[in-house]
Parts: structure tokens; C-alpha cells; sequence
């Protein structure tokens, strides 16, 4: 499937230093990067952007996208791209002969809505729009602003920024046949170049579906107000439903402000997981040193460790460069980070008290600790189940155990520290395994 | 859909103790349960059973079964059961709308080979037959015995058990379409009331495709001789190409040996795990404690509980009582399995030089085991993709560590041993990173 994307118009409302508003950089990546590459992790290789206000510096930028990406993208020409944007599209008519999904270069959608469209039947001579029904969450002027549609049993009836009676907002992505173009240029016969006229010229045919988003997220960057807008969302979009207490309410906040700067910065995401690994093998280094210094100065490291260690993911997601390998590696770096910290505090303790009773204290939290990490990953899988979008009361993971390491060592109660881990981790993995036992027993009964 | 079995022969070649045939045990569960049960597997839950020698026992049986396992049986009474097997699957031709599975009481497949066939799709008129091209490992008797079939372009063009010219074996497994019944009602009518001889009237017609196994395994139970040979084919099943070489070569063909008389008693896979874990827990006990004896006498029960730690995944799949939590729980033991065993070698090495040497080798020894359990999930998925079937030379896990615990502690030589496995562990860790970040560099490539 194709995709074509309009981004002809000056958005003279964003202050953008000089840079066309296709080019202005949303969390380290411009808008029309981040359009082109939420439709790329959908499976759309193929792209048409019409161009017109700078154009010349949008395609040059396009064309070493399209080379970076290894994905296609036809640049349209739109000379009267001070017009309305049912020109725009009418421009790209030659090139469409089949369905294909239509979206502005402004407009963001999260992976989900956008896959959910495009995997939708569409039937010979239709349009989907892409309506919003929960829009509580936009100011009257962006509602003012916005292009209103009026739906009934999934059929759109009317569209136009003017409408009265309305029940939806047109998010400017469409799911589109080329009987699009036959209807757009029906509007201009009528006056009206503008795409919600041929919409509404398919619509009084009965041809115009609404597609629900069901309170998805979708962000319209029109000015510096609604770019913070967008960059705060996307941020919000990164917390994960399995985030333990820790992570929810300290780790996650300071982590989201640190990769608002970082994904502006030229630093990778394994470089991000690197960082984190060696500032825990360095605290357990600290640890295995005398005093309380040695200790605080841990303390410090470890918990700066986790915290950076939300950062790599959070970045990876935001630049598009998330991989199956690159999270399961960090995971597995995480693992040796933590067995260096806690071995560094069992050195600690064997230096001041070397019996037994501190060699068990931290070969038990280590156990309990590395189990904790193997017993994650399926009882996520059944969090995620379970609070479908809620979030998770209760999950002792690795955010709860470095954060007792940090209050531990500042404390210099190291033993205490480890007692604990101990006791806390392989508790809650036998939680975890009663939890999955009784799941597994419910789930034979139905 | 529905699954169509015949089990209303005599089936006297099979020496059975007074047993009807339906109901001669093979690893613990009945030829007919078997049957049943695959089928169940793969999503069949309405069976209709023709039943006639010996039917009220088969019938008490199938009504208790059918409670236990939440399924529908319904009886079908052939009292000509000494007569053709087409006249079973002519009585069941009132229950019959829809296309239907058709098998034999004493013919059994694997899960994959039922489900393939299930998935085919089949016209209007159709039947499939299930062929064995690749009949080598049949002796000539078998051969003389079995219905053989000419097919062409994945036509069946003839068959029957005395066809001179053919290349592949009629396997007793069917996709039909109620079409079959006019057939074998044609064929009654010309003289011949054998199923072949329905599917022949059929053949002639076009409307017999052959489905392929693919060289997959099937057993058809007739004599001593027969069961015998299903009995270790099912057996052979059990080795997973992800077994470790020790596993492999030493491990399974013992606990093979187990499974094969453990399937005969009343103990579930949950309770062979348990065992298992309590094997290691004494093993670790034994190790704490001073002497080469106790090392001796600890070495012998974790090498024990190495080998039974095979048997309940063997059980559980022999019985049909595999389970996802199963699977995991065990999994899970075996973790604290393995910290139990490294914690006694530990505490055994700290009596006799209770240094920091040897704190860090048992706490070495520990990460790496249990980060190589981490990363094995991971390596074995790539692995099974990788050798699609062919053993796997190269993979150092559980098998291996406990085989060095085994050697190490028979030898008396503790701080070798945890230094070994420290080393062999954590290197293997780095090689499956390398490896799988390989992959990943070479998927990227397409």
C-alpha cells in the first residue's frame, strides 16, 4: 500500500527559524521523518509527498531519507501550494490507481491507529476517515480550527470546519480509493478546493466511512503551543503499563526529562545502555571499597544507572530504532549489572564480617535477584493481560531492588541491604509463581 | 469439525490379554485415547467412535473419557464389525453434514501431520487421503499388509492392497467430505465393502487428492512387533533438537529408559519435577557438608536429578498433560535447582579455605549459570530456526554445567569446578550475544 502525504502549505503559525514545517524537529526528529517512519514500522515502503513552500530543502532532505531508510518516496510538485490542499492531492492522481492511506506531514498517529487503518477492507469506491469522538482533551480554539464531521452507524454525513451539529473530528488521515480524486475535482468544478469538500462530495453518496480511533492519542502540530503539546505526548506514550512502583512514580519522570535532551543529542541507544552498564559495574567497584564514601558514592552510581537505563528505550523508541536484539541485549547487560553491584556489596560486607552469614546474605540476593529478572518476562505477559492499559499495582522488580541498594549503601547498612533483597525477591518470585498457578488454574476452568 | 474413528474390528493379531484392541495400552495410554487426544490437540472436540467387537467395554471406556476431558463422544454401533471397515463409516453417515477427519482406532499420527490436514482446504466433492511417500523404514510384510496408492500431480488415480504399480502408502487418516458415503454405498453395491474401494469409486471420479506427510512419522498398532516399534518411535519424538551434547548422548537416551516405565505408573510430570528438585536440594545439602564421601554421595544426586529433569517434560507430552505453566514452573525449580547445588560446592570450598578466592568463584560460577538460563530462551529460538530439525553440535547449558559438578565433585576437585563453570558459562553468555548480534547484523542485510 501506498502513502501519500501532503506537506505543500508554508504553516507560517509555526515559528521555525527558517525551516520549512515539514523539517521542524519534533523530539529529535522532523515531522515528516517521524509521519514517514511510524508508516514504515506499519510495512509501507512506498511513498508520494507532495512538496511545494521550500520545496527544494524538503526533498533534498526526503531524498536522503529515502536512501538512509531504503524505502521509496515520489516527490509531487504542487506550484499553487498557497491554495487549498485538494490540490495538493489531485496532484498525486497519477501515481494512485489502488487504495492507499492519505495523512498530512503534521499530523501525528501512534504505530497502532495507523495499522489498525490500513488493515481495515475497504470497499471499490470508498473513503475512511480517521475520526476522533473523544476530542474533550482539545482547547476551543483547536477545536475551532479543526475540521468537524457529523457520523451516524459509522457513516460520515457531513464535514467541514464550519459544521454546527458535529459528533467527531477529521484527524487528517484518510484511508482512500482513487474515486477520491473524481470527487475532489467535482469540488473544484463547485468552487471549493479544499479535500473535506470532496470528502463531503463522496459522503452525500453515501461512500464516506468513519474509522474510530477509540481515544487513541494523534497529535496536529500547528504552532510552537501544540509542538509542546505533541513532544509531551509522545513523551507520556513511552511510560510502560508493566512499570513497577519505582519506576512509575521516580525513575520513569527524571529518565522521560533526560531523554527529552538526549534524542536531541547524536548518542545511540546501545551507547545509552552502555552508559548505564558500566556506571553499575563502576558502583560495584565503589562498593567493594572501604568506608562509607565508597558506599555513597555507589549508592549514587547505581541508582543513576537505573534511571539511565529507562533512557536507552525510551530513545530507541522515539528515533525508530527499536530492536528485538537491542532489548533483549540491554536486558541481558542488566543482568550482569546487577550481579556487580551486589557482589560488590557482599565484598563490602566480607572485608568488616567474613563469615557465612555474609558470603548467604548476598549469594541469596543474587539468586533472588537474577530469578526475579528470569520470572519477569512471562509474568508481564500476564500484567499486560490482566490490566489492559491500567496501571500495575504491584510488581517487585529490578526499580524496587536497586533502590533499596541506594537507600542501603547511603545508609551503610549493608548487610540489611542484602537480607533484604534476599528476602524480598525470592518472595516475591514464589508470589509470582502462585499468581501464574492460579491464572493457569482459572484459565483450565473456562 | 468433526472426527470420524473406526474402531469396531477385532484386530486379533495383537496378543491383548482379553483386551478389546481400542483400549491396548501404548506408553501408558490407550491406542483409541491416544488417537483421541491428538485430535483434541489440535482443536477437535466432537468424535464419533464406531464401535462393534467387544463395543460395551470400548463404550464404557470412551463415556469416562469423554467426561474427564470435556469432549463430545457419540457412539456409533456396527454389529456387521467382522464385515469390511467400509460399512463402520457407512453407519456414520446420519451425523455427517460437514467435511470430517477420518482415522483408524490403531493408526497414530503426530500433532502436526493432524493439523496440517485439518488446515487444508477441500472442495465440495473431495477427499483427502493422507499418503507416505517416503516408505522405506516399512518392511516388506508391512508393505504386503498395507493399502497402496498411485498418485500423480497430487491426484490419487488408484488404490488398493493389492495394487502392483504405486508410490506411496494409504496411512488410514482422511479428509472427507460427505461425498465418500455415495461412494462406498456404489461400491456395497458392486460387491465390495472396503473403505479403499469407496475412495476408489471416488479416485475414478478425479476427486481424490493426496495430502503429503512429508516423511512425518505414523505408526499403525497391528501385531506385538508394531506396538513395539510405535512404542519407540513415539519415544525417539521426545529428543529436542535444542538438547545440549550431554543431553543428548547421555542424559535423554537414560531418562528415555525412565519415561518409558514411568508413563506405566500413576505419577504426574508436576510430581517427576518435584522429585527432580528435591534431588538437587539433597545434592546441595550433601556438597555443605565436609568429606569427599558427602561430595561423592552429592555428585551422584545432582547428575540424578539432571537426568529426571528430562522425564517429566517426556511424560507430559506422552500423556497429553503438557502445560504452559508446566513448562515454566519447571524451568523456574531448575533455577534454584542450580543455585542450590553451586551454593553447597560453594560453602564445601569456604570450610576448607574460606578466602575471597573462593566467595568469587562460587559467586561467578552462579551469575553465569543463571544469566546462561536468561539467554538460552533466546538461543534456542534462533537455534530452531537455524538447524530445522538437524541436532545442534554447539550449545553449552544446563546438561554440561551439571555434568562438570558431577565430574568436579567425584574428583574432589570443588574450586576447579566452580572456576570451570564460572568460565565456561560467562563465555558461552558473550558467544550467544555474538552470535544472535550476527543474526541480527545478517537479517538486517534482507
Amino acid at each position: 500500500m501506498k502513502c501519500l502525504i501532503l506537506a505543500a502549505g508554508k504553516g507560517s503559525r509555526l515559528s521555525n527559524k527558517g525551516l520549512p514545517k515539514p523539517l521542524v524537529s519534533v523530539l529529535g526528529k522532523s515531522l515528516i521523518e517521524r509521519v514517514i517512519l511510524t508508516a514504515k514500522a506499519c510495512g509501507i515502503t512506498d511513498f508520494l509527498v507532495v512538496t511545494g513552500y521550500q520545496g527544494k530543502a524538503v526533498r533534498g532532505f526526503l531524498d536522503e531519507l529515502q536512501e538512509r531508510e531504503d524505502i521509496s518516496i515520489i516527490h509531487v510538485l504542487n506550484e499553487q501550494w498557497d491554495k487549498e490542499n485538494g490540490l495538493s492531492a489531485l496532484k498525486a492522481r497519477p501515481y494512485l490507481h489502488e487504495p492507499f492511506l492519505l495523512t498530512m506531514c503534521d499530523h501525528l498517529f501512534t504505530e497502532d491507529t495507523l495499522r489498525a487503518l490500513k488493515d481495515t477492507p475497504i470497499g471499490g469506491d470508498e473513503v475512511l476517515v480517521c475520526v476522533d469522538h473523544e476530542f474533550e482533551h482539545l482547547s476551543s480554539e483547536e477545536v475551532a480550527e479543526a475540521t468537524k464531521v457529523f457520523t451516524q452507524k459509522g457513516k460520515v454525513l457531513d464535514i467541514s470546519k464550519q459544521l454546527q451539529q458535529y459528533n467527531g473530528i477529521d484527524t487528517g488521515l484518510f484511508l482512500c480509493t482513487p474515486a477520491l480524486f473524481d470527487a475532489l475535482e467535482k469540488a473544484a468544478e463547485e468552487g471549493d478546493t479544499t479535500l473535506s469538500r470532496g470528502i463531503k462530495v463522496l459522503a452525500t453518496q453515501g461512500r464516506v466511512r468513519a474509522f474510530d480511533m477509540g481515544g487513541a492519542p494523534w497529535f496536529d502540530v500547528d504552532d510552537e503551543n501544540s509542538l509542546q503539546k505533541a513532544q509531551q505526548g509522545l513523551l507520556r506514550l513511552l511510560k510502560k503499563d508493566t512499570d513497577g512502583p519505582v519506576s512509575r512514580y521516580l525513575n520513569r519522570p527524571i529518565s522521560l526529562r533526560l531523554t527529552r535532551y538526549l534524542v536531541t543529542k547524536d548518542l545511540s541507544p546501545n551507547q545509552i545502555s552502555f552508559i548505564s552498564f558500566m556506571a553499575a559495574i563502576v558502583a560495584g567497584l565503589c562498593f567493594a571499597l572501604k568506608g562509607h564514601v565508597a558506599l555513597i558514592f555507589g549508592a549514587l552510581l547505581a541508582q543513576f544507572s537505573s534511571v539511565i537505563d529507562g533512557c536507552d528505550g525510551e530513545v530507541a523508541r522515539l528515533k525508530f530504532q527499536m530492536t528485538e536484539f537491542g532489548g533483549w541485549f540491554d536486558a541481558v547487560l542488566d543482568r550482569y549489572a546487577d550481579a556487580c553491584i551486589l557482589f560488590g556489596l557482599t565484598l563490602h560486607l566480607i572485608r568488616t564480617d567474613p563469615g557465612l552469614g555474609s558470603v548467604a546474605a548476598g549469594y541469596f540476593a543474587l539468586t533472588g535477584s537474577l530469578i526475579n529478572s528470569y520470572t519477569a518476562r512471562r509474568y508481564d505477559v500476564y500484567l499486560r493481560k490482566k490490566q489492559e492499559g491500567r496501571p500495575v499495582a504491584f510488581r517487585l522488580g529490578r526499580d524496587v531492588r536497586i533502590l533499596i541498594v541506594f537507600l542501603g549503601a547511603l545508609l551503610d547498612k549493608v548487610f540489611a541491604t542484602l537480607v533484604i533483597i534476599a528476602l524480598i525477591m525470592n518472595l516475591e518470585n514464589i508470589r509470582r509463581i502462585w499468581v501464574l498457578y492460579g491464572a493457569w488454574q482459572r484459565s483450565k476452568g473456562h
